[in-house]
């Protein structure tokens, strides 16, 4: 609810993912950076988290169109972030690419 | 990662919701009842949910097409449940329907 949204069709990535518990003040600081870096791309809207008690998260990333999504996928800096991820960071993570279709909401006055 | 997608294309719900806090309990028996008559919809397929320390649910409900998830919004009994949200419980809820594209994970050996 931290950012407006444009009227559909745009889209969103949804990360589930839980971390290996190993060099978390390295995956803090890089996550920070990609946050940060990742926010600067053409078509970024904005993103949305909840980390559980388990220490799962779930993470939802919005943009424009998929082309954006594709871009940030293979910029360098963030591929070398994809790697260390897997070598170091993850448990798991699933990632999907959904396009939206519809969207509304309530907020109580 | 608690079950199994199929391959895409499929349909996640994004439900990104904070409560009012009044009638908590009153809010617990309906969202499990909800949850409960929900995944024996037609289309169905999991979800996955996490929940801040602030109290903020970040939900995706996945589901194999879109009428699957209009029936269900269409349910009386989700109706009523849906009505009585606006009315008691939510302090705001954002939803999206979304078509899942791609999807990928990683998973440690």
């Amino acid at each position: 609810m931290t950012f407006t949204r444009p009227e559909p069709p745009y889209y969103a990535v949804i990360i589930s993912s839980a971390l290996n518990d190993e060099d978390l003040d390295g995956y803090d600081a890089m996550s920070e950076r990609m946050a940060e870096l990742g926010a600067r791309q053409p078509g970024y809207l904005g993103r949305e988290s909840q980390t559980g008690p388990d220490g799962r998260e779930l993470l939802v990333i919005y943009y424009t169109d998929a082309e954006s999504i594709a871009a940030w996928k293979q910029d360098p800096e963030h591929l070398e972030a994809q790697r260390l991820g897997k070598e170091r960071w993850y448990a798991d993570y699933r990632i999907e690419v959904a396009r939206v279709e519809r969207a509304y909401g309530f907020e109580r006055a």
